[in-house]
């Protein structure tokens, strides 16, 4: 958004001069009229937000944040308002709702027409990350026995108040869906055949309760402008466009990145969201780790003796904690990522695991070479450090190779066995990965140690 | 992909019922047929992808991975690949050729027409993420002076090898762009008006340099089919399509996921990177963080005595450590993800500081009085061990809460700073934060080891 724009606007704002605003706003880009309109100062925002035009009005309010959209809506009055709802896009609308107060809600259903709130509120009854509840209602049906030129003079007639008028559906009788139409094939075909013959009849779809994740990945994988979504009945009763699509795939992929740290994912941008909020999502995760890290302190504790006989011993835990916590997160993050992207699924688990074997094998006995150099020659050799012997490098690297075997094979089977069993796979991630390799890496340790050194 | 449909396809391969798989093809999405196809054994991948018709041809192409691609190619003779490339769009024509070995780099470029020749060669000049190395040169180009119903024409004249004709673009002589058209402001205008009257002269567009990233993200911002590309002298060459930014948009994720997790980021699906390549993504970062860690063991090694006095001590480390990386990795994959989004920017590094400091003090002071909380109850109390009196858990919960604080500020700055020198933000992720706070948090164990215990 730019500085010069938002500037601009508030002068002619203070200035009182509205013509020239009006035409500032209606020269940018809906997401970029809403931008500057959330710059405004509160008291400012409500009166500039209704000097745009009816239809301006509706797409700029579907771009503004929630808590804009609450205080314009508080500013209006109750035909104006039912006029915005009859304006936006159900898509628009249900999205808008499901982040107002109660209130609000009940006065926006309650100046809606009947048809209108039936559709909302049959949107709303679908869960959020559903591909209905996410879908909008204002798409072309088009009939199989309609000729191509009846089918574009038809779109032209009722297509100004659709989500899109590049792709159109074919219903029978009982709004079942039975084909589907780009408009590019309208355009290209000649105007006497009828919609039925030049339409695709292998049509995708998806159903009202498929993942919204799904949605997206279905649109993104066919190229599609919009998928249509049909209920159990193979009704069509909605679509969902690409630009959702978008929007869901950054969303999902910002969720699986926060949960994969251990934070409890978040709706509103980095800086929006308040102190208290932020300190909520990360605390429940900081207190289960330091609680399960417990039994760290206790598997030290109970070899408590082999340390104190050779406290060299200890210098060499962070190490092998950090390096295998490492490892298993390192696989951890891509098989949760390959798991999220569909490259993978659960049954893969057996060619998934053997994978990581070999990988693991290499990672480890390459680690443990590097190790064993490095404790020989700096510990040993040149530091001189106390208590370093060939045998206690020998413990130190065989635990080494040993712990990131475990690590990665760990790390990529826990995600596989959570989806499995219903968990979402990126809270198996780097927290869990790494509590249960540095239990698993100080028991190797102090075992090795106990065979190779005797204590 | 069906099953079904993947045995059926074989059946009627072997069977040689050729018209009846076309037949099955034909029906199959492009993206189906592809992935059905890739499924073939390794003979059969040319034959069965040569049945199919010309246009369907480069589409299912596009769709393909690239070995399929390549050995598809090898299996083509002169006259049938140069009509491939001439039916593929540029951008998916430069996507293939990206990943072909240099001779079928040659061959195909020795193939095309001088027009194909000189687009692709342009094309490949630019880097591989920006907005020219994903754009295509097969746009509708109108004159300002066109009469609507002209227009309409000349896009179902012409418009059969575009890579879309929803959006169309107005340029002047010197082929400067000066504004856009929707097929659908178009269907929607009396026949007789001008392009130019119709036309949006405010037009989102993206320079040929323009990083892919944030390509995507002025698509997805301004829910467009297209974007625009625009050279030095804003001349239009090119478009980018909303399918192009949907995987730029996955393939961004994946990759700062990846780098935060310390893997280098690969190409391929994850079943399909070879050992040998996902032992190479991820042996480097081992290798730098079993280093880097030796850092901490020289700082044990130098407090040695301090652990030999008071070996209760060392029971705590795991977990100060691993509690205190995961404070800083969850600050530091937060303000990674929205410097990637866009949410905030290095300039608000104040800001965020500021805000991090209280959400690490509120973190701080709670996971502090949980430890004292659990060192004096379960360790001291409930399993007596030996050595841990109030005064270590007092250190111990000092310790804790300033790890966190330090951990929290160092998370969210290091990015930015990464950010402000021109690094990826996201290799100042989990391994670098660990690390760094591993050595603080020790540092300040000591130290006020030192203060309270006097060791």
């Amino acid at each position: 958004m730019d500085r010069e724009k938002e500037k601009a606007a508030r002068r002619l704002l203070s200035e009182k001069r509205f013509s020239e605003l009006i035409a500032l706003l209606v020269s940018l880009p809906d997401a970029d009229a809403a931008d500057l309109i959330s710059s405004l100062p509160e008291s400012d925002k409500a009166l500039t937000f209704r000097l745009l035009g009816k239809d301006a009005a509706a797409a700029v309010f579907a771009c503004l944040d929630a808590d804009t959209q609450e205080s314009i809506i508080r500013g209006m009055g109750d035909a104006e308002l039912s006029g915005l709802i009859e304006e936006l896009f159900t898509d628009d609308a249900v999205d808008m709702l499901e982040e107002m107060p109660a209130g609000i809600v009940s006065r926006v259903l309650r100046l809606a027409t009947k048809e209108t709130r039936n559709t909302l509120n049959l949107i709303m009854q679908y869960p959020e990350d559903s591909a209905a509840g996410i879908m909008t209602s204002e798409f072309i049906v088009l009939k199989e026995k309609m000729k191509v030129s009846e089918a574009i003079d038809y779109i032209r007639a009722t297509g100004a108040d659709k989500e899109t008028v590049y792709v159109a559906y074919a219903t029978d009788v009982k709004r079942r869906l039975i084909g589907i139409v780009d408009l590019r094939d309208l355009l290209f075909a000649p105007g006497d055949k009828t919609v039925g013959e030049i339409m695709d009849p292998d049509v995708v779809s998806v159903t009202t309760l498929t993942d919204r994740e799904a949605t997206a990945a279905v649109i993104s994988k066919y190229d599609l402008l919009a998928v249509p979504v049909v209920d159990g009945e193979s009704r069509l009763v909605g679509i969902v466009t690409v630009d959702d699509a978008i929007d869901v795939i950054r969303d999902e992929a910002s969720e699986d990145i926060s949960i994969m740290a251990g934070v409890t994912p978040g709706e509103k941008p980095y800086l929006k969201t308040g102190v208290m909020r932020t300190f909520a999502s990360r605390i429940p995760w900081l207190l289960l780790m330091m609680v399960s890290a417990t039994f760290t302190g206790l598997i030290i504790t109970h070899f408590e003796s082999a340390l104190a006989s050779l406290v060299a011993l200890t210098a060499f835990i962070p190490m092998l904690m950090d390096t295998g916590g490492n490892s298993g997160s390192q696989a951890s993050v891509t098989v949760i990522r390959a798991l999220s992207l569909g490259d993978i699924s659960p049954q893969d688990i057996l060619k998934v695991i053997f994978k990581e074997f070999r990988v693991s094998l290499l990672c480890g006995l390459s680690l443990s070479a590097a190790c064993f150099l490095k404790v020989m020659l700096v510990d040993m050799l040149i530091l001189g450090t106390e208590g370093v012997t060939l045998a206690v490098a020998a413990v130190v690297s065989l635990t080494l190779g040993t712990t990131v075997v475990c690590a990665k094979l760990s790390g990529a089977a826990l995600p596989l066995l959570a989806k499995k069993i219903g968990l979402d796979p990126a809270l198996v991630a780097s927290p869990a990965i790494t509590t249960t390799v540095d239990i698993v890496s100080l028991i190797i340790y102090f075992t090795i140690a106990g065979i190779i050194l005797g204590i």
